[in-house]
């Protein structure tokens, strides 16, 4: 395919060491040349690909100075979106990374889309689109864990997968339209019925096998979302800081985002936790009188966990149990915080209360009941096992969709047979089938998805 | 010289396109190689300089993939740090960087201190001592202006003329000592102090024209710490959102500042403004209150400027007065807004409080007036204009610091000879200067100084 010459500045914005201008397209090298000078007045225009060359960059009008720079040309295909690439490495002010990418916006390139390099990668055909949702996933992972899924979806581990269903059921397919084609024998019927019953079972198990694995991918691509409550003093700040000092905190602050709900990621034994509203509790401990307020209550429906802190030092009172009723029906797991003081609370009543919900016993004060604490999460979505690196886990959200779509065709397939649908009727379902997995690796997806795919991606990837 | 191998990550932290893990050092590529698979098997040690190679990072022990990456491979000494340096470049992901630098450190690299790389630069005399504190000048630049400013220096501009007055210094030394030691002629008391007195006066004109950008030059750096002050309902948001909308922000959030006092920077016609507590002003429209506390009095003494706005539909009230007593001596401009409404202020009146202030007119309701008071500004600290590009500021603090001791000892040795001190006192006076000005550069100065300065670069530069 054909495109137009992109730029972008592709690192972070913030002061750093390092910042980058990518171009991609057949224009990327010759605008990079129009404003670049080395010492020996080299032309990147003659150099070799994937190498890298040091010089200015100077307005060609003003004659100025912008920037001192490394250049790296890598003449396509063998790039990142198979084009010309060209990248630009600056010393990491905003001021001067931003006038070189004016500078080369004004020597011809478009300023790039958000996602648009990742997606000539796929338009280019270098990867699919199951590969291109895994790019965003590894720049968005939170954990090892979660990395390694994007890892090995990037691989197209899920790739491969999806396309050996397909490749079966456009082999039943064929055999099908055979067999209808070419009645030559009496029990074609029969035994067309029976290859589609073996496939389509097939089939249907490995997506079911498949959509297993699809909760803990989710939890591992986008986090547990995790609100703590109590009533005040139970020592909730002394949880949070506990969470967030014993587990590296994975992200602190990241630019663009909102600053209206703060949130805090830690690492729980592979579980990644997205700690909400933590400035909350950090400023105030009067969290259940806003436990009534609307916003308090969205923040709880919304939630994947809920740490319910007790103070074993007080009786169980009846605002603990108002807390108890407010998360009825959620993942809740009970900590009875400060065992270090005179015990007070009748823990067999809150086990009561509490009916089959964890409940961990700590004093936060002497660092005591942590590791129980980090365990029961890890137990509680993970049956205490994450699994090994290598397994093909499906995390996102659109991924699943499909899935549960396609499981949904391929069970009318089973359906149809059963209810003894005419045969060119349950073709349809099958290929309904096909195309749903299609959709995940981006072979049978429509313009304005993909449009609207990458658009969720950053700017300069 | 020898150093170890330092690494670290040289893009900002946060979401991006790219993220790079810097070595530098003897066994950069070596340690690099080590974790380094390449589709072809190829080994980094045997490649060409400058030049990128495609594979991906294998935990050498576990044998997992942690990223895809393109390796840029610059054998010293034609590289930032003269030493050899490779660059890993990686999709930009949190955890994915930190697992390639994580493993670059366990093949034998050691964590670089924040602005390692550029002391490297500096210790292995790529660059001076002024040359490597504009590289981070260049990274925290605000406007253009500003980073012309630093690319100059980063150039060398002060540098050479540093060097050439330390050279006139050393030669009138040398002159003086022979004279000395050989006083074959019996005018030569007298010739010694005409050439002393040439050479002195010459270099403290020198040194004072330096000086005399100074104060234009920290603005251009630092930007003017400005504080919006009036009484509520005047129209502050108003003027804080049109210089911030009119004038493209500069900075919006960089990760690791604080956020107790929130500033936004804009660019008035090339002068960086630093608009102090502006979450104070979008928060409460009580700025009056607030003026009485400690604390908002410690906000106006260190403010560069103060944008004092009037209601201009309103009578002048004592409360406006009050906000001129509590800002006297200080440079202010006056805002007399709302010039839509019917007026009621008397412009004499203010004009006798204001003094010599100047006043300017406005309806940030209609947006008029608004070019006024850019201009204001622009002429309070840079007379209507500001030097072009290739001008040589001083801008830096330390520069500032070691150019007025060294014109103070120049002084003394003008003031020795009026006096008619010996001529080997006034050489002390004379070495003296000579010493001051190499510690700019970094010639004459001391280690423990130079751990100092780097320790203020970011990570990874």
């Amino acid at each position: 395919m054909e495109f137009d010459t992109i730029a972008a500045i592709s690192t972070p914005m913030g002061e750093g060491a390092i910042a980058i201008v990518r171009l991609s397209g057949d224009e990327a090298i010759a605008i990079a040349d129009k404003i670049f000078k080395s010492p020996n007045n080299k032309s990147l225009l003659e150099v070799p690909t994937h190498t890298i060359h040091y010089g200015h960059i100077v307005d060609p009008k003003s004659k100025e100075v912008a920037e001192e720079v490394m250049i790296s040309v890598m003449k396509g295909p063998r790039t990142f979106t198979r084009e010309d690439v060209v990248e630009i490495n600056c010393h990491g002010g905003l001021v001067s990374v931003n006038r070189v990418l004016q500078l080369v916006l004004n020597g011809g390139a478009r300023l790039a889309e958000p996602g648009e390099f990742t997606k000539r990668a796929f338009l280019n055909g270098r990867i699919d689109l199951s590969q291109a949702e895994a790019v965003m996933d590894l720049i968005r992972a939170k954990t090892d864990r979660a990395m390694n899924v994007a890892l090995g979806q990037m691989e197209g581990r899920l790739s491969k997968l999806i396309a050996t269903l397909r490749q079966e059921i456009l082999e039943t397919v064929a055999h099908i339209e055979v067999n209808i084609d070419y009645p030559e024998y009496d029990d074609v019927e029969e035994m067309t019925h029976r290859i589609l019953v073996e496939k389509a079972t097939y089939i249907k198990g490995e997506l079911e096998r498949l959509l297993q694995t699809s909760q803990q991918g989710k939890i591992l691509r986008e986090g547990l979302s995790t609100v703590i409550i109590g009533r005040p003093n139970v020592g909730k700040s002394s949880l949070l800081n506990s969470l967030v000092q014993e587990n590296k905190a994975i992200v602190t602050d990241i630019p663009g985002t909102t600053r209206d709900v703060i949130e805090e990621y830690v690492n729980v034994r592979g579980v990644p936790l997205r700690l909400v509203d933590t400035a909350g509790i950090r400023e105030t401990e009067d969290i259940v009188e806003r436990i009534g307020v609307e916003r308090s209550r969205e923040v709880l429906k919304k939630a994947d966990l809920i740490l319910l802190v007790l103070n074993s030092a007080e009786e169980f009172t009846e605002e603990d149990k108002q807390l108890f009723a407010a998360t009825s029906g959620m993942d809740v797991i009970v900590i009875a915080n400060k065992t270090d003081l005179p015990q007070k609370i009748d823990l067999d009543e809150v086990r009561d209360f509490a009916s089959n919900r964890t409940i961990v016993t700590t004093s936060l004060l002497e660092e005591k009941g942590i590791d129980d604490l980090e365990q029961a999460i890890a137990d509680m979505f993970f049956q205490g096992q994450i699994e090994a690196g290598d397994m093909t886990y499906v995390s996102n959200s659109r991924h699943i969709a499909l899935l549960h779509q396609a499981l949904q065709a391929i069970e009318d397939v089973l359906n149809g047979i059963d209810f003894g649908t005419p045969i060119d009727i349950i073709q349809i379902d099958l290929t309904r089938t096909w195309e749903l997995l299609g959709e995940i690796i981006g072979d049978t997806v429509e313009e304005s998805l993909i449009n609207q795919l990458f658009s969720q991606f950053c700017l300069g990837k």
